[in-house]
């Protein structure tokens, strides 16, 4: 049998989702617990990069992870292999989680005990961007294999966005993908974002990326 | 100056988008023109693709593409080197078309002189599969570096396409990428999808891919 809920998540019945954003950040900053908001296109290493994460930080703060995605529940099993609280959420079709649907996520796994959760939004980088989760921080990925324009394409998500990893670094040889480019084209948008390169593959910059959550999450719960 | 013109699509009217994308491929039949949607994540390759297929076809049937965009025009830029017909359109943030937005830019861009248009929906997996655009055919693009486990995931999109290209199987080597299991997974959801593993970048596949392309533009032409 699993160990984790695959929760149902309902439509959000609120007009104005961003005041239900600051409601819910205000509820998360009284439990002390920090929430990251994670999003990035289909298949760019959300997943792998949240196992690496788990690693780098498990032993350290308390660690919950919500999985959002439309039907399937490959990643809740994936990650519950690393023995942190893990839930999953099937959107029933939605593009996107909206701070209403965030906070049914958040009590259907419990933060009472959690330290550091992390929404897995869904593979998008398009809708998501939209709407503000509640989230404490927003981080994205972007992998080496999509390119370097990416940020030309979809300038709302690169904008709306804390920090960047720049992930499949392991692959660079094989892909026309200009670093500095990206970088440029980023500020240029977002000239706040943190820019980290990673492989979730082989861990590199994984600590880098370690050290910036946990900055950020003990600031949060001690601030 | 740019060749290309850039048109910003207005959100629809229309209450019930399957009628209208019905009406647009009548009036596509009519014109002897046959519609193509393509549709795949961000950075998976559809605008290297695009070049490669015009390369291929264009000495056999005359070739307008609509490069569908939030904001940017690089790929109008890119396909109007190859010497085909080609509009921008930039969707003002909507993650998707439907069928009053693909009418405006077919008008926009003009389908007198076309007998095979492609219409290159927003780079996501998830809005663009809900909405008939009034396309002859569906087709996608997966590529290796996203993995093969994306049919569980966007179930609807690979439900409704007819045809999935695998692109950039020049790097499977670096990946662990199941070409097999991809296809098991695919045709689970949809028995008759076509699936042609192609590398935009080396043209391995793409022979095949054109064969389909023209055999299926002369049908919809001739039939």
């Amino acid at each position: 049998m699993e160990g984790y809920r695959i929760l149902e998540i309902k439509q959000s019945v609120f007009e104005n989702n961003d005041r239900e954003a600051d409601k819910l950040r205000a509820e998360l900053k009284q439990n002390k617990t920090f929430l990251l908001n994670l999003m990035s296109s289909p298949g760019s290493g959300k997943t792998t990069t949240l196992r690496r994460t788990i690693e780098a930080l498990k032993d350290e703060v308390r660690i919950g992870i919500m999985e959002a995605d439309i039907d399937s529940d490959v990643d809740a099993a994936t990650i519950e292999k690393t023995g942190v609280k893990v839930i999953q959420l099937h959107t029933g079709g939605m593009c996107h989680l909206d701070a209403g649907m965030t906070k049914q996520g958040l009590e259907g796994m419990g933060v009472e005990d959690v330290d550091l959760a992390i929404l897995e939004n869904i593979g998008n980088l398009v809708c998501p961007a939209e709407f503000d989760t509640g989230a404490v921080k927003n981080a994205m990925i972007l992998s080496v294999p999509e390119g370097h324009d990416k940020p030309l394409k979809y300038p709302l998500m690169f904008s709306i966005c804390d920090v960047l990893l720049i992930n499949k670094i392991d692959v660079l040889p094989y892909f026309d993908f200009d670093i500095e480019k990206c970088k440029e084209y980023v500020h240029r948008l977002n000239p706040n974002m943190k820019i980290i390169p990673i492989s979730s593959r082989t861990g590199e910059g994984i600590g880098e990326w370690a050290d910036w959550l946990r900055e950020q999450t003990r600031a949060w719960i001690e601030g």
